[in-house]
């Protein structure tokens, strides 16, 4: 028998990340190797700082501060891009592609904000790029999206896609605290970052919702062009409230595809699902996704959406179809690698016009006919209230009104609060949920 | 442009699944050929009878009553065999095989029954066998084991594969309906087979459960050497009594792996679930597995199990996959695709080695003295009794004893079954359903 083809790897960022997938392939890599027929080599790992000490040895040889020097390196067939960030780690990308090798990225906001210009380069240049880790951590939805599922239109798909919001939101809703001392507490035990806005204001959940747009529908979606909102100002009565009316507060990403109109909707908000909803009870830091397609009906998929181990798992499953891939030659592409399914070029819906039911909180002035004020405007924009429960609000003097309307349209909602937040009465801007009545 | 590689298709058998492979790949072909890159052409199906009149139409030229002919014939590049059954399957399996031809298979029994003959005739002729479809219907689990999880060693798999038993299950319990009207009414709406006893007594899921464990750990265990029970002596009472203990019931197959002794156990039973696990929550005719990796952790999968569209959503990757992998030409082997994951050899656990907790149903002749001889025996046993409940059993004179152990031993439990069994007190063979304390 030949020699079996050896397959350099090169990792740019060694951080808790790539530390983690260095561990694993390490200690997996005989039977990966008899796996996949060929010999996986570690050859080189840039780090920012190469004297540091850190928690996964490596030999001092193999290190380099410049991941460029990684991707340039003509030695090393598949680059890792863990470092994170859209700038260096856009040019390293590039670099490797244009030089036809395997990218394995797990940066969810590169591949929203460059996609295009790095798919084109992959596809120009007869590289490849692989992204499972980019979107639910561990859970394999990539390749459920674009492989298992291929025969599939998309209708729906949602889940909670950010394992630090539901961390706070389920800390939130089981001991009864406010945001502020539940986020404090995730930053200390580090699930959440210092500069928490990424996360809690959903920008995260938006750059994977693109991902997977794109993966399902074939078209780019900016964050910018969906609605995006965070779950900062949500109340432990807000649970309560939610519970009253028998549902749970879950921040999700939400990707509609209206197959008649042909119109794409993706949208990432505060949502009330119902109680007995699945995705209402994944809690801590899992994801869960749920996709709707045309032929299999409903599928769900949950599972540890970051962290070292969950991320490597996926970043390894990458390097293994990237193995199977270049064993072949580099002429192959991947079922699904095409830069985008020609999914009949649907158009995006503009985001006034979905329709759902409202849970609209407001602090108002504690006093008679402020409930026939708020009633009368939503009246007049043919918002129909479905329930009321009113409260003392925490300030002294102020009532803490909660609604909840049927079936109304974006636009009519969107006119409502404008208009509710020019009455006297109304004390701070209203807090809007929107529902979830998926299934 | 060269013109593109046009692939031919054969479908033997043309029933349900047949035909729902049929009309969705006929609705998606034009955008599954521009992903793929290839021409897919549907060029004959085999039937029972040509001249029935069918609800997917057909050219009747496409037809043969010879599925061998579809197999042996050299136009044909993908075999589907959907005809079921473990004698004529294997033959036209086989015989496309060693043609190197690519086979895709929804034949879970085939597979269970005859999978090392299968592999090793595709790996001597360079042929390929894909089967998706066999276990858990349009949910992507061999994808997500094979490939998406192959960073993973598997502790435990678990989960309902059975959607008939579910349905049934799901019903008793909801209606609180005993099980013979429930599974005649299953077979009226289509749910269960005329003879119903490959799904209610487990061998079905014992089959999907032996081609889950070869995925994950290289072994092939036939369902004579799993414990394997099906659900035909559960009760509504049994619900209510799991309900009381906090519990639901599913028929499960699961599937440990004991990493430090390398030890496998492959079984099927039902099982107590505790009520917040949220496969005991899995209703109707959903399948759902849980899949603890050592790297990922736990990832949870669920959808349709069964099912025309289903069934062809699974199909139609393993098309594609096929497809992906004609166009490099057939020397290529997809990632995982070798015969045996070389998981190190483990061997089966005796099935007597299991541990777990027991939920225990006797029921005895209502007279003093009968529970205390029946926690004797238990006692000696060395079982240990968690809880008792005794009620009026629906004979005049007799009561129901349901007991709940602590973690015990599989051998000492089958001891006290013998035992119990000859106490004059006992007047029918003791039910046993294993607890699932898996999360």
């Amino acid at each position: 028998m030949s020699e079996p083809l050896t397959l350099n790897i090169g990792l740019c960022g060694f951080g808790t990340v790539g530390q983690g997938v260095w561990k694993h392939l390490s200690a997996n890599l005989a039977e990966l190797e008899s796996r996949l027929g060929v010999k996986l080599n570690l050859a080189r790992a840039a780090v920012r700082d190469p004297k540091k000490v850190r928690g996964v040895k490596i030999p001092a040889r193999k290190l380099t501060a410049d991941p460029l020097a990684i991707a340039n390196d003509p030695s090393i067939h598949i680059v890792c891009e863990l470092m994170g960030g859209t700038t260096l780690a856009r040019q390293v990308t590039l670099a490797a592609l244009r030089h036809g090798k395997v990218v394995v990225s797990a940066n969810k906001a590169l591949i929203c904000e460059h996609g295009p210009e790095i798919i084109a380069a992959a596809q120009k240049h007869g590289g490849h790029f692989f992204f499972e880790a980019s979107v639910a951590g561990g859970i394999p939805i990539i390749k459920a999206l674009r492989e298992g599922l291929v025969a599939n239109r998309f209708p729906r798909i949602y889940g909670i896609l950010n394992g630090t919001c539901n961390y706070i939101l389920t800390q939130m809703e089981e001991h009864d605290a406010p945001y502020a001392p539940v986020l404090a507490e995730a930053k200390r035990l580090g699930y959440a970052e210092a500069d928490e806005s990424l996360d809690v204001d959903g920008w995260d959940t938006a750059h994977k919702a693109a991902v997977l747009a794109w993966l399902a529908h074939g078209v780019w979606v900016k964050p910018g062009q969906m609605i995006v909102e965070g779950i900062s100002r949500i109340t432990p009565d807000d649970f309560k409230n939610a519970a009253t009316l028998g549902f749970g507060i879950k921040l999700l990403a939400v990707i509609t595809r209206d197959l008649a109109r042909n119109e794409l909707s993706v949208r990432v908000h505060p949502t009330l699902l119902p109680a007995s909803n699945v995705i209402a009870n994944v809690s801590g830091v899992f994801n869960a996704i749920s996709v709707t397609g045309d032929v299999v009906g409903t599928t769900l998929y949950s599972g540890r959406g970051a962290g070292q181990d969950a991320t490597a798992s996926a970043v390894i499953s990458d390097i293994a179809d990237a193995a199977a891939l270049l064993k072949h030659g580099k002429g192959g592409h991947l079922l699904g690698e095409a830069s985008a399914p020609a999914r009949g070029g649907c158009r995006l819906a503009p985001p006034e016009s979905i329709r759902c039911r409202y849970y609209l909180r407001l602090t108002v002035k504690d006093q008679p006919g402020v409930l026939a004020r708020v009633a009368s405007v939503m009246a007049r924009q043919k918002v129909s209230i479905a329930s009321v429960i009113q409260s003392p609000a925490a300030t002294p003097g102020a009532a803490s009104l909660v609604l909840t309307t049927h079936q109304s349209n974006e636009r009519a909602m969107r006119d409502t609060l404008k208009l509710l937040g020019r009455l006297g009465a109304v004390l701070e801007a209203p807090l809007l949920i929107r529902s979830g009545d998926f299934d």
